[in-house]
């Protein structure tokens, strides 16, 4: 069984890291997808955050870092995995995981989404908090991967 | 007294639909009130999300549909209605269905709010959902009346 | 169709009676069914809390009191009704009243729980928060019928 | 300490006068800190706002008002204050207030949030819902200060 | 590593089963800890319930059942366990999950607590209610397994 | 005016010590109000947890403890104090702390509680929390005073 760790990482936060740890421990390997989400406005192109993830993985064993632009089960479909990881944090919107969760079952019956908790060093960490802190000449450097607060300060200086 | 389903209605889902089904059979018969809610940039537009609501309910009885742009609270007054229909589906945001209702109480002291359950196939289907999914390629007829299935192929191919 | 209103009534607050003069509003009729829940360990006897409800009523039209100590889903097809009346307050817990909704129905298939909103005095009046006022010594005249009244006073002193 | 009541504040309602009234009560003074959050796409700019906020608590002692547009951990500093004062509506987001507050609290360790319950009256007023009425023609003198209703007024005619 | 599938199972329900099978899916194979829970006055001693959970999953490769009365972290030392699976259902409390997960996590450094979801069927399926509804006369045989049914059926007649 | 911080403290947990330094820190001084909640089951009797919570704060300047077994709102008045001071962690049921500030207000039209956040480490520390882990042996040591650690290790040997 094959696990795809599916988001928009805009950007990718220390959170997320922790999940992909927590991931690769319970599972062996993963594959991070990074979502295309051009619909949602994102602040960094897909290429970008595509860039900013595979620096951020750099060098931790059984991760693998991929784009995708469909729905996720076609994803899942095309890499012949099945298995979902999602991270839960103490404020995150757990009602919206959950219907996420029930729309992948409904359209991929053999799906299963797997949630594993972060630490809670990162309960509050998100990336809109991130960018908002950034956007208001704040640092960030506690809250995201190197890669990350150095793309951050090129672009709001 | 007279009953009013109100929503945006972009588009109409099977949800919705289960919601029009047992509020005929609770008061006999409603109104369908389509919001013009241009504010919330609809996908469709008024007039084509009234289009499909009245292709979808064709045929049902008690079923009449209107499309309104002020207050719901005077368009129940224009249409001498006080009793206000909102489904509640398992994941729905109850705080806010909860607030909507106490505005409206505000604003109109004799309106009533009853609230119904869709069924459980309908618990997690909404239109952001249906948007989402069929805005990246995936079949969304098992979630929308047939009209619907047509209209959105039409637009995302 | 027929609607009836159950609960424990332990004892009956103004809460109740503003949902019992609501669904007569919206159902012209309707029986509120006073459940034994003698498992509940509740403070009033089964007939005490239906004693409390009649009295409570007394003069309102279209009001029958009844006991019942059998499944909610048997009670109805006894009195060969199909709908259910429940309140919701701003802080009940909703996720337990959706839960009893579609319990219901799982064991009632044409069953229909349908929900009004108290008023606002009443979003945090239970019959916990009066047991527990009255215990202390405090005054509930405001939150529960007279005839609660007089009955608590008779045991708290 | 020092007490600051941080908000958007687009327009400023009667439930964000309750929460002023009740942390001068509580703390003597308070400074009403208004954030450009321009990013947030508000109705009215910056000023505007500033200018209704100080219109609307014109008289009352020991309010001060100011506007900001740099993180709020920064503001606070420059003020030598440490106490950031919010209101919960029973209908609040909890858990973004709860976020927000965490954040802070990371990015300056001696804060302190105080939350305080707005009176019932004021539970279901937010600037969104002014903002929503007032658009569709309908009035919001009972929710806002007297200098909002004639800006809103001015405004949608 | 090695995985727990702790509960009280008062009694084992088919929301249980369908979280085992998927754990023995995405682990190969799990243990089943009866938790003694003397405390919460189950229904059913710690023997009767170990006997239904065992009769319950006869057949199902994979999965052993066992008996503990310690801190579930205790157990996993003994053991050499180091994952623990939950079920998250709809209506679950979410917030009491999260709870116990960190609280393992805090009495535990290195166990990882991972969530699925159930079948949809089994959202609203809780011992709770199996006993409520048995203890009415009603028939549970659509939520739990035969050999529960069977004592169920020995109890209340 | 006077600040109390009401609780059953069954027992004391180092979140309340939290609170109770942070109450002190922005009101000069309070009132640590020990309810004696007989009607709850608590596992210490009043005068037990009365002497526990003392021996907590022992040293701490400005910080009083009483008893009271009646109404808050009878034992506000007594102590001619109008805040109350309530603690919040990321899991506390916030509905039900809402609803007791509520009640307090309802019965005492004066009464202000006031919420503050206790820091991230007490988030997830409960007195039922740490009832259990001592009931099954465990080292409850990092969730409570050294007062309470004592006195548990003496009961639950």
């Amino acid at each position: 069984m094959k696990t795809v760790y599916p988001g928009t990482f805009d950007p990718i936060t220390n959170g997320h890291l922790d999940v992909i740890r927590r991931g690769v421990r319970l599972f062996g390997s993963l594959t991070v997808a990074v979502a295309d989400s051009s619909r949602k406005n994102p602040l960094f192109s897909a290429d970008e955050r595509l860039r900013m993830v595979k620096a951020s993985v750099r060098g931790m064993r059984g991760v693998r870092v991929k784009k995708f632009d469909s729905l996720l089960v076609d994803f899942l479909r095309k890499e012949k995995a099945n298995v979902v990881l999602r991270g839960l944090r103490e404020t995150s919107d757990f009602p919206s995981e959950f219907q996420q969760a029930v729309t992948n079952r409904l359209l991929g019956k053999d799906i299963e989404t797997v949630f594993v908790m972060t630490s809670p060093d990162n309960f509050y960490v998100t990336s809109s908090l991130v960018k908002e802190i950034a956007s208001l000449g704040g640092d960030v450097s506690d809250f995201v991967p190197k890669p990350v607060t150095r793309k951050m300060r090129s672009i709001f200086r």
